[in-house]
């Protein structure tokens, strides 16, 4: 195994996709409809030991956690929310309040953004718990916003700030005392936001050329989008949106912010990039961090570092 | 935790379901379109060591057997095929080898019956292999078969023969010699047969009124239709369809073929009820079992035995 990337561009090489559809490669896969709609769908899967320890993750906050990353997904293509659907192994020794905790986490974040639960799959696991979240959306057919439309010359953006979650993890794995800025980044951790208002706000900007969520670091999501649209990118690493709770946690404790916000993972802000006359209408709140090349390079500026995100596998 | 049933339906209180669609307890979710079409989600997760050993099954076997639980799902609504979504946790011990073939299997059954691999999720176990097959299916709007639609007076039918899967699994666990009628049933087993192209006609056909797959076994799947009608059942154990394998596996091992063919799970044949008006006009081949009653309760005709089917949790 040569790591995740490859093994999925050896799936993706394995099975076609049928004429119109667009499957494995983007952050969810699109089914056109007859009706002027398209439906879009991304699955997730955590687990323990992998992607959580449940001695640092609470179950309300991982049942929240399990279903942002996936209405990220569908934010991250500037699609409506529709469904998902919830499949759990469950380790016999967890109790019962642990479930219901779950639940109520996964039900706060359903009802916060418009999902309904429409099925899953429970089952008993004999040791680690294992979650698998799939979630439908909808979007006007030909109007989701995909990895691959990039161009030359568009800016990149971003929504929010980068680098708090990292930085939660960090405080959580290093026992940092709880000081004020800690629990902003512990929360933007545990219970991310996924933008799906300013994803459909997007997606319906003319301009607009390609989005994706930042889930592994921008460090290697930008890089998804370069592969996916061939082409490169110029990336100011003093445009990075920083938080003021980050500055001030890197300070107190000897930490570079740009370390976290350019290979830390699971922001679930929203990475776009948009024809530069575009930008006057963009509405929702964004940072211009770099612009599009044709070089078929991703290039940081006022770093000598390189950053290649966070990898899972 | 009080075992599966228990555990889905305060699930299922605790979110309701939007007005339109249909969420757990079917087979599958339905969300309607405007184009006169619904689609059909399922979702399965298969955990090694609770659903099966890597040591009994093969990797291709695992591979086909995967989906075809979940394609069955489809089958039981009567949908067409659309696509899947595949997440997988795998151990780090797996060989490359063995992630082949277990891919080898999943496309042979997926190209075979016409469902695309749209996406998923790769990610690393610490231990245990867990899968979570996520199906799409369509249907022509409010025609897919559900469930709920039986009727007292209806015929209780069936397709193919019940309880193969579960001699073979015998089979299998108790290492009986490869004779002849063996390898029929743990074929039966391991590359089960999701009734797709069945479903779709009886979906089309007048006066069938409710349907779902055989997975738990007939003993628990038969109470999920009375549950959801609101009806009762009288079963003709003799009238169950039983293959000459079946009856000459359990005449050599001196095993009752019943116990298989009303405990057994994972046959994924079709469980449907028609008017009695009907009968006549079905094109698939099926074995009439039984009839629906007003009683609220699973008779059992023909032996003193109850059967509850085979329970996961």
């Amino acid at each position: 195994m040569n790591g995740e990337f490859e093994f999925i561009a050896g799936i993706r090489k394995m099975f076609p996709v049928p004429q119109g559809m667009l499957g494995i490669g983007d952050d969810c896969a699109v089914i056109p409809q007859e009706d002027g709609m398209e439906t879009l769908v991304s699955t997730d899967m955590l687990v323990e030991g992998s992607h959580f320890l449940l001695e640092d993750i609470g179950p309300r906050q991982l049942g929240w956690k399990s279903a942002a990353a996936n209405f990220s997904d569908i934010a991250a293509m500037g699609g409506s929310p529709v469904g998902s659907f919830l499949a759990l192994a469950l380790p016999s020794g967890l109790p019962q309040g642990w479930t219901d905790a779950f639940l109520t986490g996964f039900k706060e974040i359903s009802d916060k953004y418009g999902f309904a639960l429409l099925g899953g799959d429970t089952t008993a696991s004999k040791d680690r718990l294992c979650i698998c979240v799939t979630v439908l959306g909808r979007a006007v057919r030909g109007r989701s916003l995909k990895r691959s439309g990039a161009r030359p010359g568009d800016l990149v953006c971003m929504t929010g700030t980068a680098g708090d979650s990292a930085a939660g993890l960090y405080a959580i794995l290093h026992s940092i005392p709880r000081e004020e800025e800690v629990p902003y980044l512990t929360g933007r951790h545990y219970l991310p936001t996924p933008r799906i208002k300013e994803g459909m706000m997007l997606a319906s900007t003319a301009g607009i050329h390609s989005m994706m969520d930042i889930s592994d670091g921008i460090g290697s999501d930008l890089r998804h989008i370069m592969e996916e649209s061939g082409t490169g990118m110029e990336i100011d690493l003093n445009s990075m949106p920083l938080s003021k709770e980050l500055k001030q946690f890197c300070r107190k404790n000897g930490l570079d912010p740009f370390d976290f916000a350019a290979d830390g993972g699971e922001d679930y802000e929203l990475l776009f990039t948009a024809d530069p006359s575009a930008e006057a209408a963009i509405q929702v709140q964004h940072s211009v961090i770099g612009k599009v090349t044709d070089t078929g390079e991703l290039v940081w500026k006022g770093t000598d570092k390189d950053f290649k995100g966070f990898r899972h596998f």
